[in-house]
């Protein structure tokens, strides 16, 4: 696999890990060993990893005492018990879940917009909820151009945020749509077929959601502004892959429409497709299986003295995921941070 | 049939003017005579109504010499030649196309808010644009009690709001998926199944859809407001029937979400949904068949000083369309108007 870097990954069966696998080899991801680490229960799977057979094994604390890194694709609860194990052990944690987002000691990283924080890392790195990655990286350019005084945002999410679960729940619905058959949701509150759900995660005492808070207080720690305004709306609809966003900036400073472009034309993991005239804007089905963010729809918003709306839509498996936590472990290693 | 109006529906074998029928129905609405126009193409069709048959005939000058009132479904082109002759014979108006609306000579009335407007009427009364109907009845409460600064709009908006040829599509592009077909679009710009398109109806010069800026300009006229400042982003999601909105209000005067929950439980056409603690709040499968504005997710602006933001869904072929233009004729009848 050439290379120094022994990388495990926790959860290597679930349709995070699966993506991660298939970015180490599109990015030929320099590696001396790939551990892929999973429930007990599905320890002995076989993984098929750039020609090699490698074998599923349990995640226990001895699987740390192997690895340099460890990518974390599983919920809050086992990420809870399982990093301090590997921190324990001097395995770098680069988290996917919501467990250490917001704890003052683990840098929140999206590399496009605040990668240098990884430096201060004690041993845990999150990787943001996906809606928040995809949205900083649309929005950081404004921002170090013209400032942020508040953002609105309304979600179009995909249903593989809630994992394979969520696809299988929309493909089911779905069909028994056509079947006149009656459903009963699992995953969901409720069906999904040919409905928007305006509910993602637990409802927090101020009346929204989770999903929404993770979006303004994550932003707000990226960006290191806790005085930035944000407000969401987070809303599931029936789109298997790839989450939109509806997005008004107030900006402190103006700036037009076509300034606004040409920056984000200029944005690292930025692509602009934005010409009315043909038709081109950002859509979840042909932001699949892509790494970048996509934005259009750039205009100035004509509600606010100073304001830009922005339409973005970005795979939420991959940039809002797999992608952005790989590429936090391509900085680490090529800043020798593990 | 029990009254004295002799009433026209024009394209009454539309999506709209079979909606209209059905609710002439349930409202019990007295009438002397109904005459069902369309097309000269489809005349000859019957049409069922209060278990009579009708027969449809061609919209023209003569039918409107024996009609009191016509409710116009129909494309802008055949509002723009039709319209002047029916008033031109003393039949009045009530237009659902985007012909007429900001003429200046022409009340554009939602009942709930600017019912008033229907005395100064000239021969024509125009119906709004669906969004803007179901998100005035939802704002104005809100407008009346705390004032308005700033709203800032995002829709989830239905397939059938392009008509039966948008149901159709989204039907035979979802099929298509489950059985691995390429699909052509007709009535949208891309596939719509499981895909969400920010744009409905053209691009403006200013980088806004004709449909975003008919809400902002609607809602201007028929608050009587023309400096109120709006933002709005439509976009086309694959959901057959109800459109949905996400709405962030800047208000003059502070506002509780408590406070603004009771004064929209109190007003008329609108239907609160709204206790996350039971997973309650508006969603387009349940408002469909509906003629009340649905609003949840009730909550501050927690990004503005003033500020309340606002979840709603509602039938937009119904109340956005047939249920407005039927609550107009009322009005027009009860203070005899026509």
């Amino acid at each position: 696999m050439a290379g120094e870097v022994k990388l495990a990954i926790v959860g290597a069966t679930g349709a995070v890990g699966q993506e991660m696998l298939k970015i180490l080899e599109e990015r030929h991801f320099q590696l001396k060993e790939l551990i892929c680490l999973a429930d007990p229960r599905e320890a002995g799977k076989k993984i098929n990893f750039r020609g090699e057979e490698l074998t599923v094994r349990g995640a226990n604390e001895a699987a740390f005492k192997e690895a340099d890194i460890a990518l974390f694709a599983v919920g809050n609860d086992i990420s809870k018990q399982l990093a301090p194990l590997a921190k324990k052990n001097n395995c770098l944690v680069i988290d996917n879940s919501n467990a250490f987002r917001l704890d003052k000691e683990v840098p929140l990283v999206v590399p496009e917009v605040n990668a240098e924080d990884i430096r201060s890392h004690k041993g845990i790195i999150a990787n943001p909820n996906c809606s928040t990655t995809i949205m900083v990286v649309a929005i950081n350019p404004i921002y170090q151009a013209a400032g942020l005084k508040r953002v609105v945002v309304s979600t179009y999410q995909a249903v593989s945020g809630a994992g394979k679960a969520g696809f299988e729940e929309l493909d089911e619905h779905t069909k028994a749509h056509f079947e006149g058959k009656e459903v009963t949701p699992k995953v969901f509150q409720y069906p999904i077929a040919f409905n928007v759900i305006p509910h993602i995660d637990v409802f927090e005492e101020n009346g929204y959601t989770r999903e929404e808070m993770k979006m303004v207080l994550e932003t707000q720690k990226i960006f290191h502004n806790p005085g930035l305004k944000i407000a969401a709306t987070t809303v599931r609809v029936p789109v298997y892959r790839s989450h939109s966003e509806s997005i008004n900036l107030e900006t402190e400073k103006p700036l037009t429409a076509e300034e606004a472009r040409k920056i984000l034309a200029q944005s690292p993991g930025v692509i602009v497709e934005d010409d009315p005239s043909s038709n081109l804007y950002p859509m979840p089905l042909y932001a699949s299986n892509k790494d970048e963010v996509y934005v259009g729809r750039i205009r100035k918003d004509i509600s606010a003295d100073n304001g830009i709306v922005l339409w973005v839509a970005s795979d939420q498996i991959r940039k809002g995921a797999a992608t952005n936590a790989i590429q936090i472990a391509e900085k680490v290693v090529s800043e020798n941070l593990y």
